[in-house]
């Protein structure tokens, strides 16, 4: 049975991945800093890391948010999609252009918080891209019936990642002179390309 | 004629050009700070200011260095590379990939910098940024002879987002959970998918 203080320490997690997500969400990532969220959470500076450990492990809670709303949204975007293997992969990534240009900051997030080097993803990060990457997988199956199962995970990784890019330089219209008005043309463009068959 | 103030000024810049990409490669845009390039120039604080405007200026200067190596590298992988279009297209990914691994820190300080928002990229940029286009048009134009120039230059700047995603993703391996070691196969996969026609 939880007592009180289990359930306070419960109470104040949940507060402070809420005022982190709204800072991510207004400031970017790059500006969190634990001194605001001690104070937007009315509670110690030491608090925070009493809970989290540190700053990282809150950030990593807010992207597990994130990404459930992202599969969500993906998943929200096929449901009207057409019967067509190829359309259904376009719809996706539309959709995830979608999610990113709205939730632009916290979607970043999830792609530039700190990880020491070789350290792997957590579980549920993992379990997330997954579920992603099943998304991506069902259509694949369809157009490239002759594919291996391991073929198919590299094909789907590499979509994913080749949409990613082209969504991440897309919005920084800086980065690579790709018009963001242009984006869902050139994610139809790429993907009609890769599923034509020779 | 350049005085003697004129070619101290220029001397100067090179050093903290040279200091700055020489802390970029071995720490990341990250960890950069202005102090301590001051140190390693031997130098005031304020020189650094006086002669670059801000922190930004001195990296797009690092940037426009490893823009031209980028250039050179790819330019060098498709010496080598068959007169087969696809192949050449594959080459090259390859050879970016290369150059963001053996230059990951500089390679990252390219698409990292902070640009205020709506602010457009530097003409160097652009150029240097429209030479790779014009490496990777090439081989499009062959491959797809029936393509308008217009389709053709957005097919360009997303297949650049594409490869650029997957190594990105790659080289982040907690990010996507794509193997570095089948990375260059990925691209082989992914651009022989994009070239095969219907």
């Amino acid at each position: 049975m939880a007592g009180k203080v289990e359930l306070r320490r419960a109470t104040l997690r949940n507060t402070m991945i809420s005022k982190a997500e709204t800072r991510i969400t207004a400031n970017g990532l790059k500006n969190l800093r634990a001194r605001d969220l001690a104070k937007d959470a009315g509670c110690a500076l030491g608090a925070i890391y009493n809970v989290f450990g540190d700053l990282n492990d809150l950030v990593l809670a807010v992207n597990a948010r994130t990404f459930k709303r992202l599969g969500t949204a993906v998943a929200d975007s096929l449901a009207d999609a057409p019967q067509n293997a190829t359309q259904q992969l376009i719809v996706m990534s539309h959709g995830y252009h979608r999610f990113a240009a709205e939730n632009f900051n916290t979607w970043r997030a999830l792609f530039d918080i700190e990880r020491a080097p070789g350290q792997a993803a957590p579980d549920w990060y993992l379990n997330e891209m997954g579920q992603l990457f099943a998304y991506i997988d069902a259509p694949l199956s369809v157009i490239f019936p002759e594919h291996t199962a391991e073929d198919r995970a590299l094909l789907t990784k590499a979509l994913f990642s080749s949409v990613h890019g082209i969504v991440l330089l897309g919005l920084d219209e800086a980065s690579a002179g790709v018009p963001a008005a242009q984006l869902d043309e050139m994610i139809s463009l790429t993907l009609s390309h890769l599923a034509s068959k020779s």
